[in-house]
C-alpha cells in the first residue's frame, strides 16, 4: 500500500489508473478507523481494481466550538488496519493541500443543509459538500461508499452528486453496531466509561420507536415521545433532537408514512453523538 | 456537427471521446454568436482533437428583474456558425437539462463574488460557477476558453477551477472589437441607434485612462474620473461602476501599480453593457 501525502500525486494515480481502465473505489473518510469504515472498504474492493481511502479531518465542516482539535487521530493505526483491508492507496493529504492559500470556493446543496444537524452544525454541510467534492476531483473514482450512520451527509452527497452530474456511484452502506449495540464512531473513544453506558440507550430508543411503528402507531409525535423517553431516563444524556423526517424532504414528516428516516443527535458530555434509522410503512 | 440537447448523450460523448485519448476542447457560451465566440472557438480548435460549444442561457446567473427573457437567441444562426468553424459537437440543453426538478446545488466562489459586476447583480456568479462547474463536468474537456470581456467572470472560474481541483486549462481570451470600437457582446442587438452611438463612449473613456497612465498619473480617482468624463458626456449612458481594482485581489487599488483591471458597466436604455482593460505598471 502507498501513503499519498500530495494532491497532485493522488490526481496523477487516478489519472492513471483511468486510462488504464482501471475501476477506482473510494472511501473518504476523516481517519480513526473503525469497522463502519472497513464493512464500506471490504464493499467498494468488491466491486473495484483499486480501493482508495482518504484520511482527513476536515476543518471546513467544524464550527468554531466544535471539537476539531479533540477529533481522534491515528494515521499509523489507520496505514496498518488498511494494509489488512488490501488498500491500494491511503491518501492523507495535509490541511493545505485541500485548502491552499485563497481558496473560496464553497459547494452548497441549499435545501438540505439548514435542518437537523445543519441546526446545531451551521456551515457544516457546506463543509461536508466542499470537501467531499474536491476529492471526487482529485481521486477520479468510479464509486465511492458512506456510511448511513451520517444519514444526512448521504443524502447531501447524493443530491449534490446528481445536481452537478458527477460521474460517480455513490454506495450507502448500514450502520455496524458495537456488541453493546452503540453504532461505531470515531468519537466513541472520547467518552467516558459513564457515558458509553449511557449511550446505549440511544440505540434502545431507535428500536422501541421502531416496535411502536411496527405496533401500528401512525402519530409522529408518539414515536418520538418514545424515543425521547428512553433517552431522558439516562440523566448524563441532553438531547440535541429527536427528529422523524421524509427521506426525500428530510422535513418533519405530518403522518407516520411512507419512507422515514428517524434521527438522534444527544450530547454526552463533551461528545456528541448521533444515529438513526429508516423506518418504512 | 451534431447537436446535442441531452445531458446524458454528451456524457457518453465525451466520455467515449476521453477513452478514445482525444482531447476536448470546449467553448461555453449563451448562443447569439459574435466573433468574440468565434475567436475562442478558433483558439480552442488549435490545441483539441474535437470542439464542443454549448448555447445554454443559464437562468441562474440572471436577477428577477434582469433581461434573461429579452437575451438574444437564435440557435439556428448559432449552428451555422458553428458548422462554419468546424465545431465537433454543439450542446444545446433545455433549462431542466441542468437544472432538473429538485437541483439545489451552488458553487460560491465567495471572495469574488460580491464586488463589481456582484454588487449591482447578486447571485450573478453564484449561477455562473455552478452552471460552469455543471458544464465542464457533463463535456469534461481538457481545454476550455473564456473572453476577457467577462472579467470577473474569468477570474471567478479560473479560482473554482483551481479550488476545486479540476482537470481542466482555462484559457482566457482578448476582447473583441467592432469597427467602432464598442466590445462584441449578443447584448449589442438590443440598442437603438442612438444608444449604439452614445456606447462609443466605453472603448473611449477605456482607451484615455490608459493614456493617463500610460502618462505617469499614478491617482487611481485621476484614472477613473478620465474615464468617467468621457462616459458623462453621453447623457444616454448611465454609468454603473468604473473601477480600478488588483487583478488578483478584484478590491480598489490605493496606487495604480502592479496589474490593474480597469471596468465599467453601463446602462444605455434598457440594456447593460461592461467593458475592461488590463492595465500594467
Amino acid at each position: 500500500m502507498e501513503i499519498v501525502r500530495r494532491v497532485h500525486n493522488m490526481k496523477e494515480t487516478a489519472r492513471k489508473a483511468r486510462e488504464k481502465g482501471r475501476k477506482i473505489g473510494f472511501v473518504p473518510t476523516m481517519g480513526y478507523l473503525h469497522e463502519g469504515h472497513l464493512s464500506l472498504v471490504r464493499r467498494v474492493k468488491e466491486v473495484s481494481d483499486l480501493v482508495v481511502v482518504s484520511v482527513f479531518v476536515n476543518p471546513a465542516q467544524f464550527g468554531p466550538t466544535e471539537d476539531f482539535d479533540r477529533y481522534p487521530r491515528d494515521l499509523t493505526q489507520d496505514a496498518d488496519l488498511c494494509v489488512t483491508e488490501g488498500v491500494d492507496y491511503l491518501f492523507a493529504p495535509e490541511g493545505d493541500e485541500i485548502y491552499p492559500r485563497g481558496s473560496c470556493t464553497f459547494v452548497e446543496v441549499s435545501d438540505f443543509s439548514s435542518m437537523l444537524e445543519g441546526v446545531s452544525r451551521p456551515g457544516h454541510f457546506r463543509g461536508v459538500s466542499t470537501v467531499v467534492l474536491k476529492l471526487l476531483e482529485i481521486v477520479k473514482p468510479h464509486v465511492a461508499a458512506f456510511g448511513q450512520k451520517d444519514a444526512q451527509q448521504t443524502i447531501v452527497i447524493r443530491r449534490m452528486v446528481r445536481d452537478l452530474m458527477l460521474d460517480v456511484e455513490v454506495l450507502v452502506l448500514p450502520i455496524v453496531r458495537d456488541k453493546d449495540g452503540v453504532a461505531l464512531s470515531s468519537r466513541n473513544v472520547n467518552l467516558t466509561e459513564e457515558e458509553r453506558r449511557a449511550a446505549r440507550a440511544i440505540p434502545t430508543a431507535l428500536r422501541e420507536a421502531e416496535k411502536r411503528v411496527a405496533d401500528g402507531e401512525r402519530d409522529p409525535q408518539a414515536v418520538i415521545g418514545t424515543a425521547r423517553e428512553i433517552l431522558e431516563t439516562e440523566a448524563i444524556l441532553r438531547i440535541d433532537y429527536v427528529s422523524l423526517v421524509d427521506m426525500e424532504t428530510l422535513l418533519s414528516v405530518e403522518e407516520v408514512a411512507g419512507e422515514m428516516l428517524l434521527a438522534i443527535a444527544v450530547r454526552a458530555g463533551a461528545t456528541r453523538l448521533i444515529d438513526n434509522t429508516i423506518l418504512r410503512v
